[in-house]
């Protein structure tokens, strides 16, 4: 039996699928990616809702949104919940949106019932999470925690040759009056709902998922440089075909690291050949890399040998493999994981412990404050897809649990690190 | 000692140069695709220096153009020379442009002699030669001949879903007043300049090539056709990855197509990956393969094995190979190269046979009326690259000859086939 959700649901889930509106696809899902034109759309209606509840928005230098529920002591440091707004090109409806919109809700449902909250409680939706625009992804929590300077975000530049910098002055023209508070704060903990992106709550019938921590991840930029010609008179032999040895590297490198282990996940997702003419012999083939497992000594011989499978089958052409993120597996706070798995037990939703395969901005935060992660499941466990979907009822049970631990900690004095 | 020039060497060279301004590119190449504004501009352009010289343009449904210098017999077939206009998305100052400007001058020049040819002498461009924007390239010539329906040829797409036929109705669009002549007509000859494209006359000091034939083509168009998902959390196992398959694939068919022996030219030049975003695991890969090769025997049995390779190593995915281009090798008529041949042994000028490695429009004209090729030099044989360059004596030379042959023909009975 479960107990009445501690949020209204039906607002909830409304509010959901309104935001999906924006950026949708044919296909039924979205592509709202990061800085778009449709993630300024999304930022004013989610706005708009946050000020019928009397929270204040307000933007940091990163482009991250901040909607404030003032508490009693302004001066504590807040309780920030939320995640992300920007989706993948063909990206579904719940990845990132949920979360910022149970963190929304659970704000707005604790705000009806009239007492202010002994602290700040602050919505968070973190600029560009995806990478797909802008690579690597979570600039805005990074930005936000300081392990990535803001120089060297702004400096990426997407397919188009636009720079973040570009995007972001012309994002916070869209915003003229919106205050900006000064990059990173103090918060008193982090909590972000999301849907699990795999199959795990699904195959085991749970509605919620304790998340322990997020496996550790390492991406790359691969870079291979030939020299043009004619695919019609220039021979084989004297060809430096850029083409020829990605195909060579991207083989080895699925046939060793694709197999390490059932754990490992290796990917090459983007792929950018110069000029891409079916008569010339490629000069240029920048490539992405993805690799990610929970074990950080896996990871770390994993990097290494990637970089040499890729110096062994370069010739005659030359590679430069510059490693992008490294982020280690982490464990999340014992004592926000006890309180969600509480807060589930109360209001009778079954509940797991869960490791999260792929990354979330939580990653980040929780290297300078308590932070914790909610799962609910995902439908087949697909996820950066467009027929990605998540059920009313998981959406309501996660939010409403948020919610719980929300309105335990919030009025509650800082939880000691 | 080379004679005297029968064409004006420096209005030629000006002009060649002056035409290499539109669609300049940064490094020194040219960017001039099928039917884009660029090729417009440079419709325009040489259609001025054509009226000039009392040409008469006309344009068919293909978009090809014709300048015609009217003859004595207005009924006899006419003599046709020319090249095309449009270049790769980084080509060179030369490739296709050389042929029609040399071919232009030729005709100027004759007419400047004041006598009216004895027949009516056609200086053609084709329409997308080079197949970069539109594939598979030679639409308009192979319309002439009829070997390419309209239908097929106008559905045709470029990467931004703009069809030939949408481009086509733009492109004449531009020129409302030119008239339009039928698809296809009876002439005495055809004749190409063209840069060699290749090593071979720059190795051997020549500077006229006769063209004895061009070498056997084949192309095709490969889709790999998986499964999108989250790269961080999709286990190895339950992958139907796209790009894998493609790199055992591109590196199967380099490994055995590339490597079957020295006069195999084997080339992945263009691919497309969905949805291209570094943590989606790419659900589909679209590739071009070109093939190429002087002995028929040998081309038609890769072609058997490039599919079986696509196959072999599609599993979990699915491939589809479609064939694009059949171009067997072929032989240009004998009297036109025993022309070419006398024309620069007269002026002096050092010549050889050679094989053409590279297609061009002349090898369809070759099967419905007598046809050939007068080679230049290109330097260290590049083409298709935006440093290409050819020598002004090496351009003199090439259009002086073509003079010659097309002074001592279009006064002639036509050749009999």
């Amino acid at each position: 039996m479960t107990s009445q959700p501690l949020i209204n649901a039906d607002r909830l889930w409304t509010r959901l699928m309104a935001l999906a509106e924006i950026g949708a696809t044919p296909a039924g899902g979205v592509n709202r990616q990061a800085l778009s034109d449709g993630e300024i759309a999304a930022w004013r209606r989610v706005i708009g809702w946050a000020r019928e509840a009397d929270l204040t928005p307000s933007t940091d230098a990163a482009g991250n949104l901040f909607l404030t529920l003032a508490g009693c002591d302004r001066a504590a440091p807040p309780f920030l919940i939320g995640s992300h707004l920007d989706s993948q090109p063909t990206g579904g409806k719940f990845d990132g949106a949920a979360g910022v919109m149970a963190a929304l809700e659970a704000v707005i449902s604790l705000a009806e019932q009239g007492d202010a909250p002994a602290r700040d409680i602050i919505v968070v939706a973190w600029m560009n999470e995806e990478g797909s625009r802008f690579a690597p992804g979570m600039m805005g929590s990074e930005a936000f925690t300081g392990e990535r300077d803001m120089d060297a975000i702004r400096a990426a530049r997407d397919a188009d040759g636009v720079s973040v910098g570009e995007a972001l002055d012309r994002f916070h023209e869209a915003f003229p009056v919106m205050p900006h508070r000064p990059l990173g704060f103090a918060a008193s903990a982090y909590l972000e709902l999301h849907i699990e992106q795999g199959p795990l709550l699904e195959a085991a019938g749970c509605t919620i998922g304790v998340v322990t921590g997020i496996q550790g991840k390492k991406t790359f930029q691969v870079v291979v440089e030939g020299a043009e010609g004619h695919a019609g008179t220039l021979a084989q032999r004297e060809r430096r075909d850029a083409l020829a040895a990605f195909a060579r590297m991207a083989s080895a490198l699925h046939a060793e690291i694709g197999t390490i282990d059932a754990e490992i996940k290796f990917t090459i997702g983007r792929v950018v050949v110069v000029p891409n003419a079916p008569s010339v012999v490629p000069s240029r083939v920048s490539f992405s890399i993805d690799l990610r497992h929970p074990d950080n000594a896996v990871l770390d011989a994993a990097g290494v040998r990637i970089a040499i499978l890729c110096q062994e089958n370069a010739a005659p052409c030359m590679v430069t493999v510059t490693p992008l993120v490294n982020a280690p597996s982490n464990a999340f706070d014992s004592r926000l994981r006890a309180s969600i798995a509480e807060a589930a037990r109360e209001q009778g939703h079954s509940a797991m412990e869960i490791l999260s395969a792929a990354g979330h901005d939580a990653r980040h935060l929780a290297k300078i404050f308590p932070a914790a992660m909610i799962f609910i499941p995902c439908r087949d466990g697909a996820s950066h897809v467009e027929h990605e979907w998540a059920e009313p009822d998981h959406v309501a049970a996660g939010a409403s649990v948020l919610a719980q631990v929300l309105r335990g900690l919030a009025f509650a004095p800082a939880i000691e690190t």
